[in-house]
């Protein structure tokens, strides 16, 4: 494959997936762009949790037993902290406090958080370019039966126990793409638009309210590929399922390229969902059955390199 | 002893002495008044390295084997802020970070630093008063053969290796000493004022440095007993008696004493330097000799009421 890749990516799930493709692609060919819709303010610091996901997963720091966070972590400024009355509901590991101190002094020493995020994955040796879907702050919100909840209350101090009615992305209208989005979504040889493994309503979503985005994305003549986060009929991690069902929809993949209206050519789905391959196909989508379950690098350079075989096919 | 002890306290030394006088003496009958000369703002946190100490060695938190610092500490957030290039000159264990992203977010909230104070030691069980010197910023600066240095750039970054040549408290002159201070100088049965063995020029200066201190302490009809913090003719710890040379002083009782300009009433000495005592009160001072290196509880708490003893042969 020739081109450059464009792929999109929430936290964990979609991690995975980026971190297959900057394994099967040099840096110049590809732009990550990650969900910023989940940052938040907290003790003073900006906390980027899918930055950070991306991050970990790119620099071989993340924690694969736990899931999440950084490998070999402890918590004992927390634990300082709750004993002093503080706020302990989100739950920061040591090692995660220190890129968190480390970006709050750069942010407040105006750095934008495109810049802040080349220095620190420059630092962690990253080679490929990781780029926040914005430098404006955009802030998604979760209307609930208890109310328009910021994310994190709804995601963590709630644990996802709230029903959700909808979701909006505060600052989204005003907010741009950042240097790295724009200039990858105007490059000539743009050759695919890649849609990781994330939850389409809470972590691609904010991507695509960005002014311009879905507009751009429609015009464009490349494939826009979305590997579904779903596997046998429900989510492998987080509140997708739950969230489907609440806003009324089929627990699907046919519902969730529907709510891309338009927008995909192709979907990836597992294996084990393969029968809702032809409903796609009569949709009007390709659709490629695989094993989308990442569990290993092996996994993820392996659908990636499926992904990049697809986007040759199309070429 | 009846009546009411206010106490100056610098960092550790200091923390031990006001550990003992916290060990014989009711919350009603002291106030521990603390240097606040060596706080700064570092990575968006105040950090107040006196307060800390007196506050974790009170809470029994302090760690007695590497002297400074909090127990059981560890150092994975430095080390992951100093992976990713940041400022790692001035060490933060995870717990004491605990304690400054606390500190910090109820200083936002324009809590004082006296609230936040007596917040954080009442969470730790502390039934004392420990007050900052002020709720006003003062900020130690020493001049030296690099210029002036801000203190924590002097005396860690540097480790106190240029030379002193002079010392001032930037911000002394507007600062107000803080309501617990203010109400423990206007006590009608304040019966002592204890200067525990802390560092007069870097530690004790800044809070006699505060507008009426000083002039409120020579009007005061009780006596002003200081625990010297030389041992041997020299400091058991920090820049002291290197200080005391840089500054053209003898390292001896009784340039200490001199520095105190008529303030003192009362030095309490070391065994070692027994033969201090008779220059001290030729010069019209009272001295005790005592063990004044505290290992343990039972010193610190037998220097304690030694120093009780002597108020109540005052009385």
């Amino acid at each position: 494959m020739t081109g450059h890749i464009l792929a999109f990516s929430g936290g964990v799930g979609g991690a995975k997936l980026a971190a297959g493709l900057c394994a099967v692609l040099p840096p110049e060919q590809l732009t990550l762009v990650v969900n910023t819709g989940d940052d938040f303010e907290h003790l003073g610091l900006t906390i980027c949790p899918d930055l950070d996901s991306v991050t970990y997963a790119l620099a071989g720091l993340n924690d694969t037993v736990r899931g999440w966070g950084v490998a070999d972590e402890t918590w004992q400024a927390m634990a300082m902290l709750s004993q002093l009355g503080g706020p302990d509901w989100f739950n920061l590991g040591d090692r995660d406090l220190g890129l968190h101190l480390t970006r709050a002094m750069h942010l407040r020493a105006r750095e934008s958080l495109s810049q802040v995020t080349e220095r620190l994955t420059g630092q962690l040796g990253i080679a490929h370019r990781i780029a926040p879907m914005s430098d404006d702050p955009v802030r998604t919100q979760v209307e609930t039966d208890m109310g328009w909840l910021d994310f994190q209350h709804y995601f963590v101090r709630e644990q996802c126990r709230p029903q959700v009615r909808g979701v909006r992305f505060a600052g989204a209208d005003q907010a741009r793409p950042s240097p790295g989005f724009a200039e990858a979504l105007a490059r000539a040889d743009l050759a695919a638009v890649v849609v990781c493994p994330s939850n389409p309503w809470l972590s691609v979503d904010p991507i695509l309210a960005l002014p311009g985005v879905r507009d751009r994305l429609k015009t464009l003549c490349v494939p826009v590929i979305a590997v579904s986060p779903l596997v046998g009929g429900t989510a492998l991690k987080g509140p997708l399922a739950k969230l489907m069902a609440e806003l009324g929809k089929p627990v699907s993949n046919l519902a969730l390229a529907a709510h891309y209206d338009g927008l995909l050519d192709h979907l990836v789905i597992d294996q084990a969902d393969a029968a809702d391959a032809a409903l796609l196909r009569k949709s009007g989508l390709c659709a490629t059955i695989t094993q989308t379950v990442m569990r290993e690098a092996r996994d993820r350079e392996r659908l990636a390199s499926e992904i990049l075989a697809i986007v040759g096919g199309v070429d």
